[in-house]
């Protein structure tokens, strides 16, 4: 079957500046017990994702579109491009920013931790 | 970390036609036993991802770029968009085309089928 994804706006996610869309691919129940978000997310121009911890699970993500600023882990700010795809390790932090007058756009995965 | 993702670039992907360029987001082990592949699928003008079945996983594309052609596990021919999302059940088979002159963009993951 084919069905349209699910988009959602959120003003100051996880206390960050501005406005994200989150254009669900898969509903949680459909991710069979081994991720918890899937989606296509539009950070729109001087917005921002804050900074928050992963436990229990992590959430690379892979920019598609646009031009970023991720913060990672250990703090570091890292200019990121269309190809470049952000890892975190369960329990570490993250953020990201899109300080342009453009929109930026990545996939999201939360994924568990547990192996099978 | 950020790192790059990585291309490789298919001719003829399950018996289909043409060319196919997958940007590999993560890797096998980094999807820690949840899923197999993640990746951003370029489907090439006038070519295909061939008639294939997914047994003890299922593969959902989420379209984000061009114009496609999925062929549904019934046969049904469906015309694909950027916002729309193709579901498979775990056993069924599917295909893509896309028959346009511009290149078609999906995300494609596939995930294991045994919940936690």
């Amino acid at each position: 079957m084919v069905r349209k994804e699910r988009v959602v706006t959120v003003e100051g996610l996880r206390d960050g500046k501005g406005t994200v869309e989150i254009h669900h691919f898969l509903e949680k129940e459909e991710l069979l017990g081994h991720a918890t978000m899937y989606a296509r997310v539009i950070v729109k121009p001087h917005s921002s994702i804050g900074w928050h911890q992963h436990v229990g699970n992590t959430e690379p993500y892979a920019i598609i579109k646009g031009e970023g600023t991720f913060i990672d882990n250990d703090g570091s700010k890292i200019a990121v491009h269309p190809g470049d795809v952000c890892l975190i390790e369960v329990g570490q932090y993250h953020s990201i920013e899109n300080n342009t007058d453009e929109d930026m756009e990545m996939i999201a995965l939360i994924i568990n931790e547990e192996a099978k």
